[in-house]
């Protein structure tokens, strides 16, 4: 990515401060698992969710939200049919999506089904690096965000790293899927694909790490801390502690 | 409402005494989000929780409860289903129920099936500011809750405002959905519905108040403390602290 | 049981310890209420859980698991179709499982499933005192786990009594399910069925225990703390504390 245009903390803290003043509506199609946390997470950050998968009511809450996340986890017959409804509403209405293949590669129906979602041409790819593997091509203008010790951003314009965070969210489940939510919040207030992806990582990741520390990640503390740091970061804590290279 | 009727906060202690003797069972039909918490709300109260939906099980299990709540978060056409036959088996077995029409001003198909749990003559109807507009018009003697800043109980006899809680609870998903669980367990052992509605506002706002005050309102932190506070909740905080008017 | 098989405290530590090496995999399938509870109690003793039920997927799951939990609560029409597929790929790769028959007598519908579920030879039928109430007659070579004051497991070697745990954890939901779940973790790295279950219920009592003394058995705060213990609990400790009888 040509120097100008890495995104700033400064950047990533603007995006943040948007999503603070509140009324940014996001919608989820997620996993049982993850649902609560995901909930949590959006109002924590100021946004508002909802997550209803009903495939006769999906489009009209598609269609009142300002941005959509489509998260594979725990597939259903019903949720298969609502993604596909959501998708569309989305296309007719607009608004833009994340796609979370969760699990692709542990079945082929949900390699199948990852690959018609990607098919659609969400606006950020989010995966996991045994997701990654070689299963979803990058399309042409796509952000594709691949997470693991750093998160790397890859988009047409380049490649942008950030290494906030740390190991213990990964001893907890749905803090990835929720990840997913945090970017969509961004999408919804940040046309720059890439640069809502890079603040969603480096917000996340920042409470992520701040959580770490005050509980020495212990699992269920650190799921709890991490909603409370997340409401209580500042923009100044994220110029402070973002790395993004 | 007449004077000589308005609930006291003795009447709300009472109601909540006869919860922690135990033994109440109160069955649950409510969205995926809001499961574990309002499982956790009754256990926390001294009632047992069940939130099966399958809808050829679901009324021998309210025909075992002593009440009902049909919360229509993120509904699917198995719940549409079993909310039909739950309703109907409340109806035979006489149990007082809760019906929570979540998202009713979201779409089509919710102001439709909320309509048709309603004509169906809900003991006690919930709702926010939000989903009363105009969607739902009152029967003749029903127990109406409107939450918000103060939560309004009406019902033939009059008004009652209940001004315990704080905004914190608007801040983490499931907390209101909570509050129509407690009121199903207050109407399993007090008839007068408008005093069972009533004692649920003050019991679970007073907890509300508490948790926001140990915390400082950090959402991850009051979700956990406001289930420790309602465990802890005593008749003599109750009549200290509950707002009535 | 002959005195030279009753399982020591040092058993149950080393198949603690072969858990906490990472890698093993648990395939739950479950209820919403228990799911997240479910996940995080697996990943707190090291093992990568996943809970997908859908009916054209679950067989991959399974395979690509090293041991299935099968809970009965909140039974769906879909996950009736997904236990029916889950338990036939674990008998085809002969992996072990654990039937948990939730409200097994709460609707003729659940103990006629619970039933056929039980022909299919669980390797561990975990089951409360209520649900055991006659309803499934333990096969010839099944190790049963009554769950109670004292957890009791029986098995044709004999019985086994575990009296460590609290009451505390009958307040908070799901934590009887999760126990499940810790059953089949260890059934995947200890064949001995038996010393299996006996291990689950010490690992799992003791973190109970610990959780209870430090939050005072409040809820909320016990809930989340158990996971805190279990995650940092350590084979020297299980000696010290195991009450194995």
């Amino acid at each position: 990515m040509a120097e100008q245009h890495l995104p700033t903390a400064q950047d990533c803290a603007a995006v943040f401060e948007r999503l603070r003043i509140g009324g940014t509506r996001v919608h989820c199609i997620t996993s049982e698992v993850a649902a609560e946390r995901t909930a949590n997470t959006l109002l924590a950050i100021g946004c508002t969710p909802s997550l209803t998968y009903h495939p006769d009511e999906v489009a009209d809450f598609v269609r009142g939200s300002d941005a959509l996340l489509i998260n594979l986890g725990m597939m259903t017959p019903t949720r298969e049919l609502a993604i596909e409804r959501a998708i569309d509403a989305a296309g007719g209405a607009a608004r833009p999506w994340v796609l979370d293949p969760v699990f692709v590669n542990a079945s082929r129906q949900r390699a199948s089904l990852a690959r018609t979602c990607h098919a659609a041409r969400p606006t950020i790819v989010k995966l996991n690096g045994a997701e990654s593997d070689g299963l979803l091509a990058p399309s042409a203008d796509e952000v594709r965000v691949v997470t693991g010790a750093a998160d790397v951003i890859g988009s047409p314009a380049g490649m942008v790293a950030v290494a906030n965070g740390h190991v213990a969210a990964t001893r907890v489940t749905a803090i990835g899927c929720a990840l997913g939510a945090v970017m969509a919040g961004c999408l919804a207030v940040e046309k720059d694909a890439s640069l809502a992806a890079t603040a969603a990582c480096v917000v996340y990741g920042i409470a992520i790490e701040q959580a770490a520390e005050v509980t020495g990640a212990s699992p269920g503390s650190f799921g709890v801390v991490l909603l409370d740091m997340l409401a209580g970061l500042t923009a100044d804590t994220i110029v402070k502690r973002a790395k993004i290279t």
